[in-house]
């Protein structure tokens, strides 16, 4: 049993991990923090979160000294900068973090300062912290002490195209990502664009070709020196939940879809949250909402000699919060699948 | 031909607005104001009004001397008490005036500061005023040099209740009207629950016995000095636009359904805009949205002595802007259908 | 440990019924029937329930004599009439069962035949039946070797004007209760109202005041021979989970909304799964969806003499399979809440 | 003033176009036909065209002699093969014809018989017929007696990857083309996966590679012997109506956005219904829904000598019926823009 807390609870992210956390067998939540909204019940935060069967948890100010000695884990949910911040305060007070914001996923200082428009606060720490996907860094993350979860684009469009690249299936200047994303992405932030009226039976592409998470698919997709250079467009999905991506490619070598297929059953054989679907059936959103999956679909167009991947997961759940449950199992020794689905 | 201009045209109102009276045929759109954002093509505002079937119109902020010289009528689509300020100083310069606020719908000032907070601007202009339900008031309208356009919940629930109270039927004070509208009818406000991820999905009560459009309800509904008191509940619906409303009222004697509904089909015969369904058949958002009417269903609860009429309409359309157009059409002789379906 | 079976597993409720019933610590699933669709993988029919964190299962048909032999209690999920007897074949082979369908909820077997239009094929065993609403039958449940398990209109609408009953608060005959459901509601009916293109950005009323919830509700809200007589209008929801209803009655004498709140504050103090809002808060779909609790709000129209209660849960949850899992919980002697949230 | 009759009135296009056709000031709507609903009037199926504003018609089955008669040109929105039969019937009569069904789209027979399955059952057509597409074909279409509608995707598709190809700006063998389609665009198909409760919440692909739009998008954007072959990607959208393409393709030369844009903004120049919006704006579904307009934005993604080319349009309206109404007003020598918005 150990004692989880989360820094920044009450967006999306916080409420989605806090579900992930209050239903873990080995974890008990010790505090939770708001800075806006301090001294609130969690239960009239995320209203789905009823205290009935469960202990209440009441929002505090960040206060890590005291946080610090109630906790072996923090999850940091913050805006970026301050994010990476918090974390160094948790991590010189010995406590184990996994951080949900951006600022520990990319290596380099220069692409950080480059994509978020400010100097790292801790430009040392990029090179220590774990990149958090399982899927590719199983052992480091087992043995870090400061975890950067990916982005939600990102695990998608990592996860789909990687065994492209590190099979070398693919020209990986050819790449192109067109991606599809609900509306919980965006957070809860109060602009025109995600109001019901506006989103709702709408649906375009947004930061075309420039979106943050474009440097951190390409930092892990890279293999072998071999550096990719890819086409991104996310689009907002007028859904709750869910990303969709396709990922487009140039084959090296003609091939057949069963054939193509057979490399990404190899790949993620012995991952127990990634799923490649038999010929013939694609990822669809419903089929990952509310669980740690990510779905794999593919297709070769023979004609052209292109392969389609497709990868679909819960932006909040793999794409967030139930990863970082995923990790935090790692870190600990738990059983990798523990308190999740 | 009649030249008219739209007082706050950036809102969902306005742009509706816009749409019917850019498609009617003795109509000329002469200016758009907006405070917050002038000179602004309509098109860029509101994307879906192309510009390249018709002139491009441009918003400017609202001059009155300007604006009166080139209007035969202004449409007032602003916050209330700026509203009655606006539409008083068209008047005052010879523009008709149809205010789409809730200024001047209320014939009590002392119940108009009750609800909204503030001293009325131009008391003496509320009984002048001509509230624009042409089906109640259609030749006060016609002779009206302003004209206060009902609220979206008003209209629904007072098309639907009212043949139940002019034919003596019910008893007044055994009314419940349980209302559901579209997130437009909101506007475009910046709040968190209007946010597609907190709507989409969802649904709830919310100003419950508490809206503004209660009183406006209660002063239209009441027949020759029959006082009714409703119990009204609204809720938010996830769709962009219509409301429904259900209106349970306790009959004062027996009656089948049959014969509640002959009631309906006399009262509104001649209507062109309120169409009463056969029996069996209740109306849907899906009727209403987009064209200008009201659609009604009424069953009879025979074991309880209870009537259940179902009014929806569109809260853009016959709930606001294709009203205003109705109302322009009286006031200035046109067919009162032109331009509307 | 216990092992339960699923007959008729590839609906809504039978997905729903298997997610909570994987994740349940003291349940292994023994089978899973399907008539139409045998030898299918459960993760191919219900794409969210990936295998790769536990056993696959397959659909069989049903043959009673081989499941009853690894089954400690079967879910039925069958249509009525049919549901009945499959009922019947497993109790009669020392098989507990929770009936989902609505065969076993009505005491009567000549009201059964008047709403489902058929004569009841094991009249004697109504009598017997457990209504498996927890928070009234509680004990009985628990002794039970058949329950029958609500409707979920039926639930929400219980539990929302029990307590206003219980305690003699309201005129029995002056109950409306306007009901508004997700789509999930239906099933997996294909019929043209249930299509994306008609039921989204729609709303409308159905079965009006002639819904096969309505005895099962004024059975169970009947109290000490008071037999009330309710009007009842269902709506569709465009939502995919989740029912709000709002109960509207005539308080017999005054009060005021904390007053009324008092009374179900009470009434439901020791109950797990339902939650009482403050003052001011009322439910919303989205707090209740894909979890066990009914929430509740009050709100009296003091003006009036009217008490306005809502209710809200998740059709698919605490209205129809998370609810048999407590019910199961009860019959096995295991904590109520174990597996559930 | 021309008489439209429209054969098979009861589906999704057929309501659309009645809608456009009713409003049309040079158009009187003279027969609907329904083989499976004849003797219903329009307003029952169709409940949003209210008929308190027009004369009510009625379906009837379709009698060509009859029909021939009082009607100048008919509509055929019928499934392929049954329309080639029934457009030929008219056509003898010396009624135009505008077919909305794919059966005069494509060039060659075999082609057909390859997508559609059966032999076309009159061939010597497909060459006679234009191809409804007036950016293309706007003086054949003046000329023609029988009208081959586009396919929705297909003009979005072309619409959106025509200049390209007229310019020669890309390579022709790098174009992927990733469409998402509301759901109309599958008619009203009783199929689970088009229900509320699949659809809704949910996005996926289908069709993969492998939608009978494919060949006509490929026989219209050839250019001059250049035969495109494209690798197309249809998603399904959980809204009601619109479809926005991506297109994506190698430019030949180094070119900025800027550059881009200008090829087509010359190239659409003079087209009333094709809009090219500005620098950094794209396309979104909302601004194209129930009008006539396609809007399509660009991006040049320099990094890989790539462009990206987004084209929206509704599915119902320049996808289908107000196309239809575009066409029949060239045919018929209107204004083209006449009735239309």
């Amino acid at each position: 049993m150990i004692r989880a807390s989360v820094i920044g609870a009450t967006g999306y992210t916080g409420g989605e991990l806090l579900r992930w956390l209050f239903a873990h067998p080995q974890v008990e939540v010790a505090h939770c923090t708001s800075e806006s909204s301090p001294g609130k019940s969690i239960s009239s935060i995320h209203r789905d979160l009823t205290s009935k069967t469960r202990n209440e948890i009441f929002t505090e100010k960040c206060v890590p000294e005291t946080i610090a000695k109630d906790s072996d884990v923090v999850f940091t949910c913050l805006p970026h900068g301050s994010s990476a911040r918090t974390a160094k305060m948790f991590l010189d007070r010995g406590v184990k973090v996994i951080d949900l914001s951006a600022d520990y996923r990319l290596k380099s200082a220069a692409v950080y300062k480059k994509w978020y428009g400010l100097a790292h606060p801790h430009p040392q720490l990029l090179k220590e912290a774990a990149y958090g996907l399982p899927e590719k860094y199983r052992n480091k993350i087992a043995a870090a002490r400061l975890v950067a979860n990916p982005g939600c684009f990102a695990t998608t469009s990592i996860l789909t195209a990687l065994p492209l690249l590190h099979y070398g299936l693919i020209d990986p200047k050819s790449i192109v990502i067109d991606a599809k994303s609900g509306v919980t992405g965006a957070g809860k932030k109060l602009e025109p664009k995600y109001l019901f009226s506006e989103a709702n039976e709408n649906f375009s592409a947004y930061g075309v070709n420039h979106h943050r998470h474009m440097p951190e698919i390409e930092q892990e997709i890279a293999v072998a020196g071999n550096k990719p250079s890819i086409t991104f467009v996310p689009h907002l999905l007028p859904v709750n939940r869910g990303i969709l991506a396709a990922v487009y490619a140039t084959l090296k070598k003609k091939m057949t879809t069963r054939q193509a297929l057979e490399f990404y059953v190899k790949f993620y054989a012995a991952e127990p949250f990634v799923a490649v679907l038999p010929e013939g059936v694609y990822p669809e959103l419903k089929s990952v909402q509310r669980n740690n999956f990510c779905q794999i679909g593919v297709k070769v167009d023979e004609r052209n000699g292109r392969v389609i991947a497709f990868g679909a997961l819960d932006n909040l759940g793999k794409g967030a919060s139930s990863q970082a449950v995923q990790n935090m199992n790692l870190m600990f020794g738990f059983d990798e699948t523990c308190g999740l689905y």
